[in-house]
């Protein structure tokens, strides 16, 4: 069986998140998974680390690719990324879920298309920002 | 102690890969390491994932942030991220490490500048392929 290298990576940086949201990697972890879920991925195996004095890192392996998050608490920072092969899962799914569960103040983000020869940069469709909060 | 949200993040596809190189999870493992280790990031754990029939996911969890490849060897293709945060790693080191082990025949890649507002889209340096093989 052959599969399509055909993929869809969304990186997106979100700033203006709470500390204690960012600093939690067993909540990071969780929110991550369903995250993967949300967007029909499939989860394999999952890495976290707790840093000292603060901050995480979460990486998602799923059938399709991968899903990570680094976070600077601190500064309100964290840089999301996930990447899935094939058309069936669109990572924006996912990244929509962090941003609904993260309420960031700002996102920047890019979209790249990956497996088809020159990687293409498109704009990601990220949800609206709930700026009621 | 509080730290940079600075980061460069470089995503490459490669292709025109030998079919071996490129569906054993453990050696894709260990270079993977390796190219961690000569770009100076720490390497704190791995997953590595071998699927059937064929293709490989490995997910590097570095203190700088993350290294990562999926395989495709029946078309011949890898997708590699090196996502490191501060100064110190520079991420291209590991990708052309990964180049130097797979030489690939083709390799399109993008560098994206994170932590600093709007996320930048630069040029990525990668190795020339030695094309005598």
């Amino acid at each position: 069986m052959e599969y399509s290298t055909f993929g869809r990576h969304v990186a997106m940086d979100v700033w203006g998140v709470k500390y204690d949201r960012l600093n939690n990697a067993e909540w990071l972890q969780t929110q991550m998974v369903q995250a993967a879920e949300t967007s029909g991925a499939t989860v394999l195996s999952v890495q976290a680390k707790q840093f000292k004095p603060q901050g995480a890192t979460v990486l998602v392996l799923l059938s399709e690719s991968h899903l990570s998050i680094h976070t600077y608490p601190e500064k309100g920072f964290a840089a999301i990324d996930c990447y899935t092969c094939g058309e069936t899962v669109d990572p924006q799914t996912a990244v929509n879920y962090m941003v609904s569960v993260l309420q960031p103040e700002r996102v920047y983000a890019k979209k790249l298309v990956r497996g088809i020869g020159e990687m293409k940069v498109e704009k990601a469709q990220i949800r609206e920002l709930n700026l009621v909060r």
